[in-house]
């Protein structure tokens, strides 16, 4: 049974392309609320796993061990753009907990937010690791390490401390006791789980039934910017729901919300990756919420040709214009 | 009924994103040989259509008054990736013509070949419209109003005589009579065809049923790296099918081939819009046909990581891979 086609993309008066996916809402106490698709396999939820990938940074006592801002827990949670406001902080906090660029495990990566990247260009230089729109949550795992004493190489490694207390947090939110695992695209262990045990888990968050989601979800919600950059939807979502949601997008279409004033959370996934149709289906959900205002702007988007003419539109499509939450 | 899924995205032991699509296969006699999902619907060209927008440029006779080189055909069937071997052909071209950049009616688009990107940020350069992938297409058609002897200004209108011809060969080679039409990407128009309709025109062309045909082939097929560019998927197909095999990507998930020794039309359309999945339904299909080697490599992509270690897998799902054609 094929899931729903959630968004569609059209140009003219004709629609171009659609987005298949699915979408899990989840209560505090584990119910789960909405479902429209298949929630029950298994969904890498790559970046989206950030805000639980933080979560023994900050109940174990590092984040407070080394004095973290808010701005750095907020980093921690973040796909960054790459931008000055984003690398230098990393660089500082990497620089106080006794680490460099040399021990982040990510790779290089040009940065997301374009402006950037034709400076670093400009000026002959090339994007380092710092550049990694990981690098936050990769200096998390090495702040962990370090409060841990433990040897910092190899802290990627599934079967290091840092990645089994993230198991360990996940399992215990999630209700699921094996996740399946493999390599993100930072090199870090992430792990899938249905979207319906997702959803659970990020409703827990938001409910605050965990001691560090109090303190993950009130620094997401202070620094947008940060979560993600200039221009980025998450950035812009969060900005617009005016403190009613934390987002976080992940790779391959995935799309998580804890809305802690509601204690729901929402999980969504589109079957082919697409960003754009997760992106969408996120925004609707959260206005269908009450957390974002019916002329947020951020549910349908323009699609421009080159001279920056409006020639078609991405936006819901009726299985989820139709959904009643 | 949706579509089957054509192709498979892997991370580590799942997979973690599909692509559904359709496949439409026809001969030169304009019979559908081979069909997977739904043929019958429009689907905008998009770029595939450029061999087809090169017809009035070839067939009109414009192409011969004004000396154009095989080069230069080429170009006007490319997407390319705005390398300096493209825009300094287009310039040379537009100049021959008493035409300059200005009279581009695309809009201006950083190169794809990010090298050639990173070299104009570097040098303090923005691109202009030349680097547009389209470039190459509206010198042609400039070239054709030049040798109508009409106004290049507004050529881009439905209504202009260059897009008049461009839709009298479709029509006459797709069997449709009123083909859908919104605005593409480079602000020319595009045209919707059925699946099934697009893959006879691609078979009349194969087939040289029009007189254009032969040399808009053979330039397509003797210079790939001006049809796409460095590292481009249509570059190495043309490459590796050894003059059996023209081809052309299109936005949107949309591939076409033509293949001039069985004289048959091949058209992809993935319904989400994905290029990944467009490119590796073509390469297996001609691998089918007959027209790519087994060993080629261009069938399954490996997803890498940031730091260049395989993760996962972009290949044929079971429907295409048991389709036998």
């Amino acid at each position: 049974m094929p899931n729903p086609v959630l968004v569609e993309v059209s140009r003219g008066a004709l629609v171009e392309s659609i987005h298949r996916g699915s979408v899990a809402i989840a209560g505090a106490d584990g119910s789960l609320r909405f479902a429209l698709g298949d929630v029950d396999n298994p969904v890498f939820t790559r970046s989206s796993l950030k805000p639980f990938q933080a979560l023994p940074l900050v109940e174990g006592g590092a984040a407070e061990a080394f004095g973290l801002s808010d701005e750095e827990v907020a980093l921690a949670c973040a796909s960054h753009s790459g931008e000055p406001m984003h690398v230098d902080r990393v660089a500082a906090w990497l620089k106080r907990i006794g680490c460099s660029e040399a021990d982040l495990a990510c790779g290089p990566q040009w940065p997301r937010y374009e402006p950037a990247s034709r400076t670093l260009a400009a000026t002959q230089q090339k994007p380092s690791r710092l550049h990694n729109n990981c690098s936050g949550k990769h200096a998390g795992f090495l702040t962990v390490a370090r409060h841990l004493g433990i040897p910092v190489e190899g802290y990627v490694a599934v079967t290091h401390p840092v990645q089994k207390a993230v198991l360990t947090s996940l399992k215990r939110l999630s209700g699921v006791g094996d996740p399946a695992w493999a390599v993100d695209g930072c090199a870090a262990p992430n792990f899938a789980l249905p979207l319906a045990a997702f959803a659970r888990a990020l409703a827990r968050m938001a409910a605050k039934q965990t001691p560090g989601a109090e303190r993950i979800l009130r620094c997401m919600i202070a620094h947008p910017e940060l979560v993600g950059g200039t221009g980025r939807t998450c950035t812009a979502l969060m900005l617009a729901a005016q403190g009613k949601a934390a987002v976080k997008i992940g790779a391959e279409g995935v799309y998580a919300a804890m809305l802690p004033q509601a204690g729901l959370g929402v999980a969504v996934k589109i079957d082919d990756g697409a960003a754009r149709g997760a992106e969408t289906a996120i925004a609707l959900l959260l206005e269908k919420l009450g957390v974002l205002p019916a002329d947020s702007g951020l549910v349908c988007q323009p699609v421009l040709n080159t001279r920056g003419a409006e020639v078609g539109e991405c936006r819901p499509a009726e299985a989820l214009r139709d959904a009643v939450l």
